[in-house]
């Protein structure tokens, strides 16, 4: 990256991190592509930690996507090895190879497999990335390792981020108080379909991979799925949620229905972890557009009235990214009629006819026409702040949305005009 | 507009404009929005003259497209009525009031009835459009309707356009010389799916209202609905095509079903006409890319190798509306990691193992990585350039398409962060 970038003024200070029983990590400078800071991290799971993820949907996904799509019915993790600054993608052979090295490598270090070293990796496309910049430095970080170093490791999965992005809960499970933390990267390049940017969780908590697997993808997709700073779905894009186990709660009653995979997402044994996990889920997706390339604003889009859940998504995601929405957010311009327009393209039903648009609480248009006496004073002091909230009715069911977003900027050109050179 | 907007690098001159026999048109300053410049255009055709059109699939059009939409199987026209400035959009019944006193007040000029008036409006979406005063002027106008007034007309109906747009085209159909006459407007809120901004084409031809529709139709897919500015598609676009029969040419063998509407893309009669028809609207097409907002780079992507020509089509899209591929132009950077995302991201059939991207005829990647020796030299000196030509080949089957987009850079930010205001 040639030129700096000013820390994104919806940036959030980073929170207070614990450990997580069972997990060990460090980062250092690896100097794969940025010089004078971490670009690589490791971090070791205790054996029986089990793993759930999620991956980018796109058809050209990179190799270390592939590597773990391949090993994740394996369920189960004990190193996990992330590089910024090369994303490893469409690298062809070359690519798998440094996959395949990274893992052995690490998997010596952890003693285990390579089928249970995660790998991530995240920057320019379509470099090779040379595998011996990591394998050589993996000894020393593996000696480094420590369970405080969170808050070093959320730093250096960065790349074109302007601040580190981290959350912590505590749930109760099974008798015992266990720990969900996590961090994530993520700025440009951020419409995670299915899947998401970088996001790494860890949880000291006892659960099979499968309930695991079912709890991350209901959460990622009210969370980092409903996101987006550019609608550029990327090749990288990924979440892994690791459970270690050291916390000693008692195993969920294999028994139950109730606990099945099927129904994790509904039990009530589970509800105080699943709601503390998505709450972490929910603080990190945000934290990606509070970075998001350029942004001033976060706006935060509520779509109800829709036919379905599902088209809801689909229209808040439309008005979340045009960019003539996004530069009259930019502009605090209450430009309404852009949202509309919006509706109006995005492929979903809807009529003109019953629609009905508001701004920071405001009910601007309704019914196919400006509101009576509408006084555009309040929206227009609501546009000044550096939270927007829209909120569009279909008028048409009971289906529903929220999704965010934020302002396209003179930051944005700047940094992806140059961000590669 | 608060901002004066310079005219864009790729404007292009106007080009030398004849007459269309059986049209006559005119522009005039009415003071709908803009102060000290023409924004209403009146067009008054022959009678028996027909049209075919299309329109924006928008689930919120505006009330002029309504209009048309409704009057269109009739087939045929007497005049047209187009403002800039206010788009008639969003205003419930005052909105559809508006149209059919606009209508009623010009069918009274030109002795036909209001069902043969066609009305578009460009411009803000949700502000009240008052009738009167277009109702007011329409008299003056009349008056001053000329067969030379289409240089004028191609000014009248700009908006956030920096130039304004033409073409013209002759033909040989049924034995005699026709001419293809037709202006458009557009510069933001470009991504004509199914129509376009407003484009106006008359023809001093004589062909039944079925046959125009037809070469409408598929002309306007090739061309119009191959362009994107913003991926935001207008609440307003039309294009409307009429054509008088004051050139006298013999009429179509009505019993041959070559000439049918359904055989007219195909029938050897229409070649030379279909020829310069498409010519026309390829041209005025490629003017709203050049004027696009902000835009100093005309992008030319060609995607074959797909399983449709609609797969290729939405596959072209996607490179042309993604930020990223957009301020990589912008920034004259050959990053054709971008192209791969863009492709990997669209949900259409791709492999990334079979996939190929060229920049500026340069082979860069092939077969899931990059070309062996690729030397970027030729590729930087390509970007350097105002037309840059990107091709995609996905080695699937035998669907392509060509699209066109422009890059996004710092004006875009510029003009639409404060249109409305």
């Amino acid at each position: 990256m040639a030129q700096i970038i000013a820390t994104s003024p919806l940036a959030q200070p980073m929170p207070e991190l614990g450990s997580v029983r069972g997990v060990r990590l460090q980062a250092m400078a690896a100097g794969i592509r940025y010089k004078g800071r971490t670009d690589l991290v490791l971090a070791e799971f205790i054996p029986g930690t089990t793993v759930a993820g999620v991956f980018t949907q796109s058809k050209c996904p990179g190799a270390p996507v592939d590597w773990c799509r391949a090993i994740l019915p394996g369920g189960q993790a004990r190193a996990l090895v992330v590089n910024a600054g090369n994303a490893n993608v469409f690298t062809g052979r070359a690519g798998r190879e440094t996959c395949e090295s990274t893992a052995r490598a690490a998997a010596e270090l952890a003693g285990c497999t390579p089928e249970q070293v995660y790998l991530a990796s995240t920057g320019v496309i379509g470099e090779i990335l040379p595998a011996e910049r990591i394998t050589k430095a993996l000894p020393e970080l593996h000696e480094a390792l420590s369970e405080t170093g969170w808050a070093d490791a959320a730093r250096g999965i960065m790349t074109t981020d302007t601040f580190p992005k981290a959350a912590v809960r505590t749930a109760m499970l099974g008798g015992v108080e266990v720990v969900i933390q996590g961090m994530a990267k993520g700025s440009g390049m951020i419409a995670p379909d299915m899947a998401t940017m970088l996001g790494f969780v860890a949880t000291d908590a006892a659960l099979p991979a499968p309930v695991l697997q079912a709890l991350l993808s209901a959460g990622v997709k009210k969370t980092f799925n409903c996101i987006t700073v550019d609608s550029d779905t990327s090749t990288s894009d990924m979440v892994l949620l690791f459970a270690t186990g050291a916390a000693g709660n008692a195993p969920l009653p294999t028994t139950s229905p109730a606990t099945s995979p099927e129904n994790a997402i509904d039990s009530p044994e589970l509800a105080d972890f699943r709601a503390a996990l998505n709450d972490v889920l929910h603080t990190l997706a945000l934290m990606v557009i509070r970075d998001g390339e350029g942004a001033t604003k976060l706006m935060t889009i509520s779509v109800s009235g829709a036919v379905s859940d599902a088209s809801a998504w689909r229209v808040g995601m439309a008005i979340g990214n045009s960019p003539l929405v996004k530069t009259a957010i930019a502009g605090e311009d209450a430009n309404w009629g852009r949202i509309v327009m919006a509706v109006g393209k995005c492929g979903e039903p809807a009529d003109r006819d019953t629609l009905s648009v508001s701004i920071g609480g405001v009910c601007i248009a309704r019914n196919g026409t400006v509101t009576d006496g509408y006084d555009e004073t309040p929206v227009v002091a609501h546009m000044k702040g550096q939270e927007i909230d829209i909120a569009v009715d279909l008028g048409l069911g009971n289906g529903s949305a929220r999704v965010w977003s934020c302002d396209l900027t003179h930051g944005y050109i700047d940094i992806n005009g140059s961000y590669r050179s």
